[in-house]
């Protein structure tokens, strides 16, 4: 940890403020620069809040040279974790394709569709039984009957299913019925629901928030870790930006970042990142190829008819040419699909 | 809802569309412009879903006109709303004053702190039991311990307290316990924490996310208030900018805005917007004559030893100067402090 | 045009506002709504200024319809443009790589960055001579020299020269030297600036500002074309936002919406999008698989001494990776490289 | 300078760095640390380039301790400084407000505008006559004639004139004519531009940039000052957000910002930082609140009609009653308008 003090600091205050870190146990080095001095504190410096040293008016800056996640972090777990989820591995040599709609709005919309995305090739088959909307007037889910519909769906076709959790007293029922439970972007630092699914093994597919910082979103993951959870999976679903144009601004670098950062899986989500259909395939193919662990897409027999996100589902057919490109993609950077 | 269409649209699928429209209730209208042909539906459009027409290829644009919000809107809705907490009025003409530390440390540090605010002028107390924190490492707060804590400096002072729900298994206690639930930042788009507090008669003080636009704050307040509780207090706290000088951005022009487009109260929090104490005086002021109902300030006794934000608490002696000159801009302009 | 009025706009004030929007030759439909009225305007909209529409008390809002752009619209020149440049086709199948340093720094650097990049494939030399720099006390570019030293190393490996203008008072010398103007991120408004080029048939690579819209992207290059040069080449840097991880965020869904939008070539910097070298290559890959018409890299054969942007350049041997991996995604998309 | 090591680095590399480092003149103290080495570097940092530093694999992080700008740097300066235009001091205890159309339309609207601003105690009259229009097809100015107005505006009201200047080719028609050059939030690192006023000892008003940094935009002050001109006001108009419900979003937090680090004086702009005239008063009395040395509001005799901007340009008789308010405002901070 780095602390900068202006020259004006009164020497006795100054004093008072190395005694009392070298108190809490750190070890304090002096350097003396021409408008401001520098103390390096080395030591377990978790003791101390960045934020209550700025509130001393000796105090100009500080800040911390270490990352703030251990568990996390790639420094002190230099190998991949491979989230094994019932044999599917994500985080492998293979790009697992997560898809499916936005939500289980019936029977008959989720089995055609979890019929239709592994036709075209997925691995598991995505659909939200709770859904967050921004109105309190739009459709809000059909809840447990949609956990039955996807367990039905993943009876009939052998697809893990990905659905998302909003609130920690349906975690049981999640932890029955689901294969990873997602966590959404509003809800990314909703930390006691990150510390329910950290008490549970099950793989969480954590997306990032709309307005995180990817080391906010490593904090998140470190929260499920903390609790005994390993099994995390980011998941990038872009960010707000003053662009409007597209739903969300889908930056890729995102990957190669948590990658050296961290040891987890990282998957893309192109629907939610574009909100629009026609920029899903580009995006998904550069997502490939930037190395992504996987892609979460949004597939819809029928968007015009769509409950939710019409504007951002594949039909079918385009899903499966999608898939045979993103194949092709992901052989000539050494891997599979 | 105007709806866009390409020229190119072939003449029977235009037809479909409309007819399928006008089948569930509409008036269109058709307007042929020289590159588009634009539509405009009059009924109940929220039986529509906007992204779902966006997936017909035909489609090249979706507008509503009217707001989506109803409960909330000033314009059903003309006189403003006073929320009354044990006999406070927020949203009259005096602004109220909250103010206490970012977190229930111990008994000692919140008493000071209630007993000097009370004497500095404040209306109310503020103080975290539950803390939403970026790191599972740092401290959580004290929880019920905490909560009690500040119903002893309420017995002590008569001041009413406001204090943060994290999840909504700790409602009972905050029911019974608090004056003002606050719902913080990170929440304000946790549905369904929103609809535990819409459905008890509680004051919220609903803070506007990170990232949040003023319609999708609206939205939350819509939520709370569409479950049977009017009593909603918006919170304004800055938004997530690319500039990092400041801790987040506070644009003071939302206050004037929600005063147009709702009946509802707004308090301003210039703490947690800057990020910095040296900040919050000036940024205060201008809070109170852009029209602001009430101001929420940390202040703690002993900033350089508090366990959070330190940096952006003021001292007693600093905030008493604050309210003192915050009076006479309140004046200035018709109103009391 | 689409203008939306409040219901309560008094009769006269109405019939006053529609007919002074018939008197300039616009044909207007009323829509009645629930709480708002509409009127379609058809016509030659370009007469009306939207901003003066809204300054009228009675609107409550004013949405085109249509996009201003018309030189650089797909919709009236269906067909792509591929810009020459002396031989070397920007926009069609071939993806051209643009290579080398941020800046000419002396005679040896350009030449033998020159010569490495051709060697690993690159079919244009970059440079700057003239730096746009965030600070008077930096380098600030070798200035004509620079521009002297790229004509040498174009003699001498034959690859043109791409290099940025600042100022139209220089805009001979490129005219005269340079193969392709560079329009840098922070005179992407500079109107004087974009008129000056349009003058010229030169090749223009037109970079997008650090936070502008993609609209006003497209209304720059409108500003060009508008002055006769068809000439432009989108270059695509990142954005500015929240996130500090990485220099800017480069969202790459841009190329499809470009192509969809406009006729003209895109082409993307993952140097400066990223700001760091080791995510270079893992954009690159990302962006031809997304579709650009090319990438133009930093290379610098001694990043370590390099005067600028030291961070962000590539040693020639991971350019030459790069490349080679490169060619593997075009091919597999349908492309060569 | 700070420069943090990974604790991997070879021995042998780390000496070279520290080498060169030392043979640059630099003094190095070494910080042990446990995952990292920190090394302090004292002296004249600026021979080194950061983001080269960045470039050698074994560094870290590179953190600058000194803020990068001298002349306008408060640490240096310790006094405030007034810019005198013609007599009327900017940066005093009077708040000076400028006003005045967004463009000058023609002879009529200019000199009634001028009147107006004047009868309501107004200090200065602004009107821009070359204009930074997004479209090429919007009016653009009067130019010349527009500049020839605004002096005969002088002429008839004694009021100084502030307008934008957008090419140094036009330099010397300002010099001779206008009494502050206004740079433009576009051209705010048009450096070149930047260099040319800073030749000359006209005061400027130096806008900050749609998407700059404080930071950035003193060292655009700082191109100015160290070309000798030492004249400069900083002007804020709000900066690019995700939130589009008002044009910009303005945070006033830079008022104590810039005073606290530069000697400069500071003066917003409400009009082009909301964008809606109903929104100016409550954000300038806010402003004045803060401390803004003065304001610079738009104000049209006829917005309706007006050819730019009319949305955000306030009536003759709003305005005055805004300066009226702004005066008590004033004076209970101490200061006149």
């Amino acid at each position: 940890m780095i602390i900068t003090l202006k020259k004006t600091a009164p020497e006795a205050e100054v004093s008072r403020l190395i005694e009392n870190l070298e108190k809490k146990g750190l070890k304090t080095t002096k350097i003396v620069g021409e408008n401001y001095d520098v103390f390096g504190l080395v030591g377990d410096t978790s003791v101390i809040d960045d934020r209550s040293l700025l509130a001393n008016p000796i105090v100009y800056d500080v800040k911390r040279v270490a990352q703030p996640y251990k568990l996390a972090n790639r420094m002190f777990h230099p190998e991949d974790t491979i989230v094994d989820v019932n044999g599917l591995k994500i985080g492998g040599s293979k790009v697992i394709m997560m898809a499916g709609p936005c939500a289980v709005e019936n029977r008959e919309s989720i089995l055609s569709a979890a019929r239709a995305v592994k036709d075209a090739g997925a691995d598991m088959l995505r659909g939200g039984a709770y859904k967050p909307r921004t109105s309190p007037y739009a459709f809000q889910g059909l809840g447990t009957q949609g956990i039955e519909l996807l367990t039905e769906a993943r009876r009939e076709t052998g697809l893990p299913v990905v659905t998302e959790l909003m609130s920690a007293d349906k975690l049981d029922e999640f932890v029955e019925n689901v294969d990873i439970i997602q966590i959404g972007a509003r809800n990314m630092q909703n930390f006691d629901l990150l510390k329910a699914v950290g008490r549970t093994k099950k793989p969480v597919l954590l997306k990032r928030g709309l307005a995180n910082t990817i080391e906010e979103w490593i904090m998140a993951a470190e929260y499920i870790m903390s609790e005994g959870n390993p099994n995390v999976i980011f998941c990038e679903r872009g960010i707000r930006t003053f662009e409007k144009f597209t739903r969300n601004t889908l930056d890729l670098s995102v990957i190669p970042i948590i990658k050296e950062r961290t040891h987890l899986p990282i998957v893309i989500d192109p629907s939610h990142a574009t909100g629009d259909w026609k920029l899903v395939e580009a995006v998904s193919l550069a997502a490939i190829a930037a190395g992504a662990d996987g892609l979460i897409i949004e597939v819809h027999c029928d968007p015009q008819n769509a409950l939710s996100d019409g504007a951002q589902s594949l039909k079918p057919e385009n899903y499966a040419s999608l898939v045979e490109k993103g194949r092709k993609i992901a052989e000539v950077i050494g891997r599979s699909l």
